[in-house]
């Protein structure tokens, strides 16, 4: 989650009233941090350099700039007295779920206070029968799934990391599963949210879960990928959705990118209801065999997975393998066992530890694309070639069911040269689909870090 | 749509000032009709009784309000030029569609400027490849169906009328395929709106359609059912989706509502894909075998429709079957043929109309309530009694796999008694919903005809 207020622009501006010091920045005042420990009680509030370092960063490149203090509310009328607090004496606000974001969200760029929601972590309500659910910002997906386990219900979204729900909500959160299920754009029903100045907002309605409602604004969707914002998200009511009688995975080797892209855009185009579809380049999957011990081909990989009932898989796999077979790829490699397919999806979604381990000690830093299907052959294809051009190390993987990938670069923090490298290929990267009319990168657009970049 | 800006407050209460006369409510200065001709021509312009009458009101039961003037832009610059005019003197815009809505959005509650969209009626870019399509807001939903017809492609959301698609954008439209392709709120990728300045937004970026993004604040989804009070709408990228391979509608008669309702939720809850499921009352069955000439049961029914391959239709008709015996229904009377289908939707999107007919003379009054299917049967039967306790002429009919339904209260508009009888019924049903924390009508929550309807 990205720091509330920022950007809202003014508040930023006037940071250091009332209570606070005039000292270096990133330092509260004495008065209020009491003030602070006053609302939360002093074993919640710290402001040793630990805890702030530990809280102005996640894992990603991006530079360490921690918060005055951090607090963990165990409640939500305490994050309410905390953003009065807070509002009041102008101190940004950064809301902290499990760190796990890989665009320097968190990194407090004019200090302030981060909010640590993980305390409240209770699964507050399972409606089985209306297919909804209520948490607590500190739930994580993963969590979530394992309490969901005997209910015959699932949360799909999937990032990469077990993220706090509440988290995946205020990052519009995507995964493997968004192709089938969509992104948290999606999925969710209703939020409690505490606004700047300490107010409560039910954003559907205070005990809502309905399907559909036109009634009001859509504030719920205003809120969904608002990276902090607005406001702190205090609970989330999240559809669910029926458990697939059967699944099963395979993963799929081409002789090109352009084969492996193509066959995703014709299964699509050819309405086969496939559950995941994923991309992974020959250095990607390079380094997911020897990170997870995998033993695929050293090629680009389409990883596949179908939901459905027994007949209707039959049916989902007949079409897929003919479309496969039509573009040259090999025969499927069959993951038809929970534990198996467990194994396979581990490894894609260790796909960010996998990169980083092909050269240790050097940081990630992603780039995040989303193009219209019927370029992502082509642009692709460029970016691959972009990527070889520039010498950098970098791997490819991609949603690529909804057009979406990401180029992951590794780099030596501490090499001026190459770092420089990786920044103008981001730039071309964005650049470049920025003028095809693609979309650009959520770092640049959304969350305001090519200034954290820019700054680097 | 409702009018610009009314939910803005303020501009309401500065109307008639600079080129606006003092004269009588309604009537706008000569010097600003001028102006209005300047920007669209004269044959574009009109301030007589015929067209403000016509222009005043929707199909509901809500009395006519004609704005001062009604004009007829034909491209974007001269919306935006229009919204500049009236936003400097301080005049309300109302823009307007087919007029087909039955909730008074587009009553002239404080005069001002209609603006017709009709004659902006362009299919301006089909992307096959990407399910995407971009039209004026003078396309109609079936417009755009005959259009598509060779594509392979369709848009399934079907309100009852052929409204225009960006007004079923504006008031987050709805219908009988929601429960499978959802509502309004899931199928727009982009839109083009001027707001009330005169300024152009693409609110998912320009000419970008892409299946998912998380770069900025969801825009779209806050202008999607915004009625519009936020901007004009003056162009929308639609989300399509592949033509079903099969389809194949039924009937299904029920011994009680309770039934019917409840196979709907064991339908929904053993996840099968229904894509319509619709529940009309006997009161409803009556005045469609009449009005649109069905022969069906004239008792508790469903109407169903199964959209997949041939394999999956034959797989999804066995558990619904299994269903629906299990509840005590009929077996299922079915319509295979495109002409059976087509003449059983069309009987179901009339059903406003053979409501009307019930009472020739009478006007019609749709509740609009969505609650969570858990708690549908209950709030179903009990909304049966207290319409039978009212004495009034009802039908119920309702998109049930969305938890949603309407009754259709006819009432003679010049019986005052009836009227508040009419009132108290809308008012109760609304009040009871709340308490038990479920959803209110649209008329009260979001187009704020509470008080058009109080003032009646």
């Amino acid at each position: 989650m990205a720091s509330l207020l920022r950007a809202a622009g003014t508040w930023g501006l006037f940071p250091w009233r009332g209570y606070c010091s005039r000292g270096m920045q990133g330092e509260l005042g004495k008065g209020f941090v009491e003030a602070l420990k006053a609302v939360v009680g002093s074993p919640h509030v710290s402001t040793a350099a630990a805890d702030r370092e530990q809280h102005g960063h996640d894992e990603s490149i991006h530079r360490c700039q921690p918060p005055g203090a951090v607090v963990w509310p165990q409640n939500v009328e305490q994050v309410s007295r905390l953003a009065a607090l807070c509002y009041s004496q102008g101190v940004p606000i950064i809301p902290f779920g499990t760190g796990t974001g890989l665009e320097g969200g968190v990194c407090a760029v004019q200090g302030g206070v981060c909010v640590n929601l993980t305390h409240m972590d209770r699964i507050l309500k399972l409606n089985p029968e209306d297919f909804s659910v209520v948490v607590e910002p500190g739930v994580t997906r993963k969590v979530l799934n394992t309490y969901l386990r005997d209910s015959g219900l699932w949360f799909p979204v999937d990032p990469g990391a077990d993220a706090s729900l509440c988290g995946m909500v205020a990052t519009a959160a995507s995964g493997t599963n968004a192709v089938r299920y969509g992104t948290m754009r999606d999925n969710v029903l209703n939020l409690e949210v505490v606004l700047p100045g300490g107010r409560l907002l039910h954003t559907a309605g205070l005990g809502r879960h309905f399907r559909k409602s036109a009634a009001g604004y859509n504030l719920t969707g205003l809120f969904v990928g608002s990276e902090g914002t607005l406001g702190l998200i205090t609970a989330a009511t999240l559809r669910l959705h029926p458990a697939p009688e059967a699944m099963v995975a395979a993963t799929c080797a081409f002789p090109s990118v352009q084969a492996a892209v193509d066959t995703t855009v014709h299964i699509l185009q050819a309405a086969v209801p496939v559950a995941r579809i994923e991309f992974l380049d020959e250095v990607m999957m390079d380094a997911c065999n020897r990170h997870s011990q995998l033993n695929c081909s050293v090629a680009p990989t389409l990883f596949l997975e179908f939901h459905g009932s027994e007949r209707a898989l039959a049916e989902q796999i007949e079409r897929a393998e003919e479309i496969t077979q039509h573009n040259g790829g090999s025969h499927f490699c069959w993951a038809k066992e929970a534990e198996e397919r467990s194994r396979l999806w581990a490894a894609r979604h260790n796909a960010w530890y996998a990169a980083l381990a092909l050269r240790p000690g050097c940081k990630g830093y992603s780039t995040d694309v989303c193009v219209p299907i019927s370029r992502l052959p082509e642009i692709l294809v460029q970016t691959k070639e972009d990527l070889k051009a520039s010498g950098l190390t970098g791997t490819i993987v991609g949603h690529v069911g909804d057009g979406n990938f990401h180029c992951i670069l590794l780099v030596d923090p501490e090499d001026p040269e190459e770092l420089d490298r990786v920044k103008a290929f981001g730039k071309q990267l964005g650049r470049s689909f920025l003028k095809s009319s693609v979309t650009t990168t959520r770092q640049v657009m959304a969350s305001g870090l090519h200034d954290v970049w820019e700054s680097q």
